[in-house]
């Protein structure tokens, strides 16, 4: 297990990492991780380790891309003081050139994407102990998908990134997948993008699964 | 144009039909043609033919399945007495098969609903002046696609049952596919089922073309 | 067609163009094009060109009059860099003389209501590409009837400003006459001003005639 | 003054004698006689004559026919018990044949309306000491206008009525008609049929005149 | 009558003018002159004098005392530029003292209240064409209850300011009086001070009589 | 101290009992006492008892006059099985006679209510252990106020059958006189009748003063 | 992995079960296994075990105790046809002996919870294949503490029925207690009994290991 | 009796003061007291000594911590102008360290409260007549509970500070204490910190008690 003792872990991100959280409340008030893989992680982690008193945060925020994610990062990261950071962004700055085409404001393409994401990570990485980068997805199986196809390269970014700066990687996409065989897209999602308790755990397990999270515990 | 002076056009169907009118108000009451495709043909019908005095009723309910239709087809279409019938109904006979696959009860296999809506529409047939049935559709590009194919099979059914009981016929599937060449899916619908403003009128279009609808008018 | 690919093309006005828009939505947004025919406009440019990608923008509000268009004109119309401009106000202008008889402070008398609206326009029309005029209309038949009356006269102030300046001009009150034939006022619009659907479906077939709309695609 | 000490008047019509009561209270709550002339009545009958203790109730709907009132009486009429009864009713008969033309069901016309009524106050003028009966109106200048002139006809089927049956007579169209001389209809009433303060203070100043109320009490 | 054609008649005061007047919406606006006094002497004076038009603004505010108006009197007044003014005040500047005995900074004593209602009488008089001041009242018939002695002194300096000011008088209490003959004061009012529409109409009728108001008209 | 061990105490009476408990939840919920002196009852009881264990439940319905008791008092005290009764009702018999003067329906006359209350406590009185009458009370320092005497002769009557049918014997009315010797009754009641937390605990310790509750515990 | 392919597993209980699950739905709809154990047991499965195809159903009901159970067994057990059920149910039937303990009609004591439960079980235990009985449990870590040590009993029951009847057994009070050797009570729960999603995740591991689920799946 | 006539006797604390005050309306408004105890003592002040005009303000706020008094104490003491001020502080301050242990920033230790609480204390004490200090509780009846000796020694921290400061001291703890030998803890609190009617009414008891109050009055 990668965390230690009275470590503090921040996620940030869009609607996924955000899920309904209850953003009226501070931290630690009902509802404060709202309903996704965060709420989910970290009830994990209290019940496998609760002698670690791991302190989870979460910063997402929903409709966001990683151009708002530079917009707050300075408030929302770096003043939060994290042992460990996750990052999951990507989704809205493709979807919106799918669900939104004609406004060409709303896209953040893959170059922006790029230089934004690695400028964040590259600056952040020496003031944290650990960071933790995860791909954008979407609940698509046919990768010719037009959308698919797109996320998959800004998700290969991600990867790109992690390389780089020494981070740890989560190929949620790849994990998603996996039950994408089983079930069809539309019972994991409305949309294909916000996934049900399913989907999210899927995601909560490849994210611990990176920590080396024993289940055993 | 097909339709006569003073005659009265009554469709039926799921949440496309249904398009969130207001079930509170009676005939005539504000937004008791939802805001889909009934409306837009409604609006059209009126401005391009005031002269006829087409009246428009939507029964459609959303979340039918041809099983409801079935149940409340007497008070809803025979009481009505309508000199024509409009019927769009299969998109949550298929649907439930892909976002509910454990729930059997929820679905309705191409059989049962292949003997349903022939029954329905052979007994009404001689009752209604015109009878139109159209299509169940799904947004999605790729005809590989699981319930794109399934949702393909049923439209061949209504094909079938037009043919056979002299109906007018709408290939909505057939209607929207020309607009996705241009638009991602994501674009027309969150869901691929519930269209925005333009999928709707995709819809009213093809509808009113089988009825010879004069544009230039 | 007149339009051409990747324009935006702006509406403003009053309640008619706002026509319940969800304002609490950034563009794109669900309702953002509200109720009426600036949406329908849109539907049907989507619906018929959807290879042209037009992208509509609304910027009505209700109760306006020309003096509130001076007064949000640079953030509304200027700063959005639209490429075609479409303005219908003055139904507000007129209706406070007869329905607030008594508060003269809310009246715009025919002589201000022309020079602002020239002088908005006159400014205006270089910087776009296309610019329609809209007349104000009155859902009236009697065209001896005191508002109607002087509703004509300041839709022959836009026409001649139309005229001077190069606009494609819109008479809604001639089209909305030709139903008003068939169809008493009341079966149009609670209070003579704002249409049904019906209504609105006339006034957005009357503005596609002049950008030469093909139906038939 | 023709009502007698300690008798009690009902009021039965459409929405403009409901004028919003509040249906939820019982007799003598807290909004249980509107907004409308019903409430103005009660009011001056109240201060002019508190010695009296006239005992006023409301029984208008909103929406009302002649028919529903025939489907209503025996409860809200004759079990009543009232001394005096004001009967004012035939604006939705009128008006559904223009604002709702298409739709015949909700139609009364002029002979079902005449002999539904005539039969009523037959049966019931031997039963009360006193009744009033009020015209239906339209607030609509033009004499000309298709359904200011249905509402005449309507008018004076009560007036005929009235001296049929010897009852009190009130005309409300000629009283409002002299307000209509100063104020067009659209400061009275959004729709020229649900008139403002004013335009009840007028019918309920028509009304007490009939009663030889004395303004200088 | 003294009012004269296109005059402006502002009424100032506390919950009794205000009377859950709609302040959310502009003059004019549905319910922006409340549901009490005010409402009855602008329908009585436009059913009356429609020809004179007369434009009644409300400017009550509940829970004000004489110390409020002053604070709120440039604006409210001064700025509105009325051609008569009508000022009711001093009902919470006694029922403090009685209801919040223990609060002392809520009370307004007698020399405060008289100094302060003169000052502002006395400048405003030369701005206006005419002057009404109304007593505050306390629905109590016993003239030896406390409260009630309390606000005959109240009433006392408003007459005493009146006659040194050249203003009309309207004695509020003495109009009540008469129909606290008849009503016990539980039948005009929940808590003797705010009162039915009964208890608004001796009040409007109160008002108009010192106007010389024709009920004949 | 009066009460034993392990006894049920039920309430019953108007809106000064009710004091707005919330009827919505069972026995014990929140808020199910009220905020009125039923609820201080138990709040004293329960801390200066504790090891009594006394159960408290409240039956009171706002409104309720003796007639209303009658109809109910089989479900809501028999079939209870109550140790201990306790009955304040008459304030609505009375007040209806002054605030709705005309709606002779509501009122319930000395007669009926002596008659009525008698029939009840005397039916009842064997089948508990104990039953205490309370009186019916008015906020009004004035003994000449003609609802106050009235009310007076109901607090009478009921002194009158608590002697007959040995019940303790609680005067509110003289224990609320006490303290409108210092407070006027606006410091106390909105509308003379229905008492803030101050008039609720003067009701509460008479009522706790005759079962010799002991203050010092 | 105890479940076969294509299973229905059915959970029956009490708030903890029922979690805020959203009754207005069907099953499968939006929130219908609400925000508990049930939920995370359903995510976890459908995530490890994808191709079984398990489906979920929760019958808990907030405030519910065996005897309650019993009433809706037929309607909400065997009329579903589960093919494995899982009880949890006991917290209430102790907990209203410590919170109400005045309304003994409230209480469950242990004998009617034994015989009650057991009766339940004995016949249900044929038609299923498999059935899963839970111990209640309070998130108390001081085993003296009066109801703690009640709520022990009633769960040495389940553990003596679960022998007797051929049951899976899981001791969620062991469970918990683990957790509470770091966790005050008060970090896991407001009121000791409806824990967070740490608590809900403890019961849904110790579920799910009697089950011999493979988490490396 | 401690407190003289006229005086002002102040509460500050956190939400056992504040007892869902109604913090919308001013002092002597509806509901401003809240619903605790500080309302319990105004009752019983007022009923038991109305000449002596105590005036009772209410500054609890939920979820205060010793370190926001400190913030507030400018302008919700000192500006107050008190006679006498209660202050009731540290439940908080305890809880947060076991209700969310891993979120340092919340806890205030025994160190910071101590000299935090006898700063403000030793300031305030000259400028007021009389200073009463109320310690913090916990509804727990075992001593070795950990957040139950936690919260005691806080307690005997606000002993010390009352005995160095000549303040009157109440042992809240104590005195409920006696309560919990009768009744277990659920019985009292939801979460064994908010007490019901009964809690707060030992609470207004032992703070009586230390002003020498009467209850024979």
């Amino acid at each position: 297990m990668k965390l230690d003792q009275g470590q503090k872990l921040l996620f940030i991100g869009d609607s996924i990492t955000d899920a309904e959280r209850n953003k009226e409340v501070r931290e630690g008030g009902n509802g404060a991780l709202g309903k996704g893989y965060v709420a989910f992680v970290d009830a994990l982690l209290q019940t496998g380790y609760p002698e670690l008193g791991i302190r989870t945060v979460n910063k997402g925020v929903n409709g966001n891309t990683v151009r708002n994610l530079e917009a707050r990062w300075q408030e929302d990261v770096i003043d939060q003081n994290p042992d460990w950071l996750s990052v999951m962004i990507g989704i809205n700055d493709v979807w919106r050139q799918y669900d939104a085409p004609l406004i060409k404001e709303y896209h953040v393409y893959i170059d922006e994407y790029e230089e934004t994401l690695r400028k964040l990570i590259k600056e952040t990485r020496p003031q944290v102990k650990g960071l933790i980068l995860m791909t954008p997805f979407y609940l698509e199986r046919n990768e010719q998908d037009a959308m698919r196809r797109t996320m998959d390269q800004y998700g290969e970014v991600v990867k790109k990134i992690a390389d780089e700066t020494d981070c740890l990687f989560v190929d949620t996409q790849a994990a998603l997948n996996q039950i994408l065989n089983t079930y069809y897209p539309a019972a994991l999602a409305w949309d294909r993008v916000h996934p049900n308790a399913t989907g999210h755990m899927v995601i909560a397990k490849a994210f611990l699964r990176v920590l080396d999270f024993d289940w055993g515990k």
